[in-house]
């Protein structure tokens, strides 16, 4: 079997300064990787046309398959598009299916085309035509001698769109691949070195066609089971044996596997056993709420949540006792039972949650410096608190709350709600 | 004066799997870029012979600067440095004063040496030696033809100080570096191709040595002025003087300048004018709540916040009627009219903010598909409110209602609040 090259070109001006970080190709390589595409090279070009030019011919001499991000904008500094009819040699004309689209686009969201919009809809005559549908820039799909280029616009969700809805479905089509099973487990609470120390001779066991890779994340470590063979079904079960061998070391940190993120496996646990969840933020400032509804379907158990700000909110929207704020303060085991439980009564729901803490920059003491922050989940007969000393660094300080807060509810269901 | 352009080459498989994310390559970019070096383009090769030897040799054709990062590890899958002797047509032998280093950084640390490690000291000949204080892999400077070349570790906190303490200090003895100065103008509530338009004769007329490029993102498009010139200080005055021209035009969509986000504009004006914000948020659910918590300081103008899921909470928490909720629904204008009145009365607030709307994929009807958002934005003695129809990607709905409220209540303080 012919190993697959992929080139990725990445183009514009902003990528060459540093004002944007090109996101694009690093997750372009990981889509590749995992369906066994290799990536040889990847270059960033700026609105140039000789630098576009060259990136173009140099990737054709060595890839099987070009992928391009960027420049397909409406402007006049945009290139990708010209370029590519100059390097393919054919003339760029109109595609009423693609000017429908755009025009369709704007109607959509009532707002006016400009002739730049239209013009977006001429496509170079010698490429397939690839809908965009979240945005109004085209992909274009080539093939001359063997080697296949795909253009997609820079913005990361209409590249990545592109991808998962047209060219990851084509490679299988056009490519011969080898066969690759990847598995993830994803796990919370525990660190990647103590990880490790847990399953290490399990992974020493492990057969020399099963890799395995550590990848850490804020709050979360995954472990990727990578099998390489012949046979999709044998290199399947075969990880799913391995997975078994392992689980019962591991289960307690163990909230799902690959593309679950934590806040849809808690959705899932509550739908399973019909229970709701409010929340009462305030360190976190609404982030766990955020996370909570990013999941499509979250209304069936999410009833609300506040984010009381300061203390007189604690105290009269969700009946922290005045004394306690007073002795104890905010940020204290007190204070985040009674908001649990305060959230909990609210909104009428099975499970509270709660988060108090010192996000930074400012506001550390002596005895509660920057990074201090409680957490409570409140339920039927029970209310589960913890003490986390985080960093110095607010935004990492709000998501590792947030995964803490989410870890702890999970937690909290599969002890209390059997 | 001649361009300087540079070509920045990160060599290693990792970057070409996806698993690890090259930041290396941006920091250099950005940092070049305020010296006034350009960067033409940026190559990721694989630990490979020939693609490395092909990268180097491009780079020499294009770029006065190669800066490498990468593949100097001690072991035998790390090429840079053997590919350089090559290309360089020299030997490389050992360099007492760089093993004399290494030795010393094992000493310092505890750590004992393997014979690799010794080797890590041994250079190519036509290379200057450049000492690396905080790594075992030297850098390495190349000089052929008027171009110049460092070599430099890929571990980011060793290729930084590589980069502060020797490359950065000699570029302006080696090279004529132009003066070059960026602006960045900061728009929310305007399409790229709209403001394209609005501002198309000012564009048109700017002078050759100040460019301008758009930099569209969810909601925002940024206008980047770039001018080149002799004198630092007549090119910011040239550009100040091209935004004053510009300004009267687009001052409607412009919340700030440069790093400047939208959510820290706003905590900006609320501090300047003493006033103070909560929130009520359906279907944004806590994303705007959290960005505004995002910037430090915030709790000087944010009150609290409420994130009423289901309709009884609307009415509840907030006071919304029974019969607007019965009869008009949730996601209309009346709601969300009473929603942010509301909160605004809950926290005491001087602003009230409120999003409904059908954030997706479920819950659309004929008459208010998928995307339909009200917002709405109270304050003394006015309630402002807008309906949106976005997209059919939930968490895009959510990012682009969040960008949406905050830029109303940007119009709302610069309306009724002079």
């Amino acid at each position: 079997m012919k190993l697959v090259k992929a080139e990725i070109i990445a183009i514009g001006d902003e990528l060459l300064y540093g004002q944007i970080m090109d996101t694009n190709s690093h997750w372009i390589s990981k889509e590749l990787d995992l369906v066994g595409v290799k990536v040889v090279r990847k270059t960033t070009v700026g609105d140039n046309r000789k630098d576009i030019l060259d990136a173009f011919s140099e990737a054709e001499k060595k890839a099987d398959l070009v992928l391009i991000t960027g420049g397909l904008g409406p402007t006049q500094d945009d290139l990708t598009k010209p370029l590519l009819a100059e390097y393919f040699e054919c003339p760029i004309q109109e595609v009423p299916e693609a000017v429908a689209a755009i025009t369709e686009f704007f109607k959509r969201r009532g707002r006016e085309m400009t002739p730049l919009n239209i013009l977006q809809g001429h496509l170079p005559s010698c490429c397939e035509y690839v809908p965009n549908e979240v945005g109004t820039a085209p992909g274009m799909w080539f093939e001359r001698n063997g080697t296949y280029w795909m253009s997609m616009p820079g913005v990361p969700h209409e590249m990545k769109k592109l991808m998962k809805d047209f060219v990851l479905p084509k490679l299988p089509q056009i490519f011969e691949l080898p066969v690759i099973h990847h598995k993830v487990i994803k796990t919370a609470g525990i660190g990647e070195s103590w990880l490790a120390d847990l399953i290490k001779d399990w992974e020493n066991a492990l057969p020399e066609h099963i890799k395995l890779a550590y990848l850490p994340s804020l709050g979360h470590v995954k472990l990727r089971l990578t099998g390489f063979g012949t046979n999709l079904e044998q290199i399947q079960a075969e990880i799913e044996n391995q997975i078994e061998l392992v689980f019962p070391t591991i289960q307690k940190y163990v909230y799902g596997y690959n593309e679950e993120s934590l806040e849809t496996a808690i959705g899932k646990l509550l739908k399973e056993k019909g229970k709701t969840l409010a929340l009462a933020e305030s360190c976190s400032g609404g982030y766990i709420t955020h996370l909570i509804t990013t999941v499509p379907g979250s209304s069936e158990y999410l009833q609300g949540a506040v984010v009381p700000y300061h203390n007189q909110f604690k105290e009269k929207i969700l009946g922290v006792k005045k004394e306690t704020l007073e002795t104890v303060g905010a940020v204290s085991e007190e204070t985040v039972e009674q908001m649990s439980q305060g959230v909990r009564k609210l909104f009428g729901a099975d499970f509270g949650l709660a988060s108090s803490g010192i996000a930074g920059p400012d506001g550390g003491t002596p005895e509660k410096p920057v990074g201090t922050v409680w957490i409570a989940c409140a339920g039927e007969g029970f209310t589960e608190t913890k003490k986390l000393q985080l960093t110095q660094d607010r935004m990492l300080n709000i998501q590792l709350t947030g995964v803490a807060v989410l870890n702890l509810l999970r937690i909290c269901i599969q002890k209390y709600d059997k």
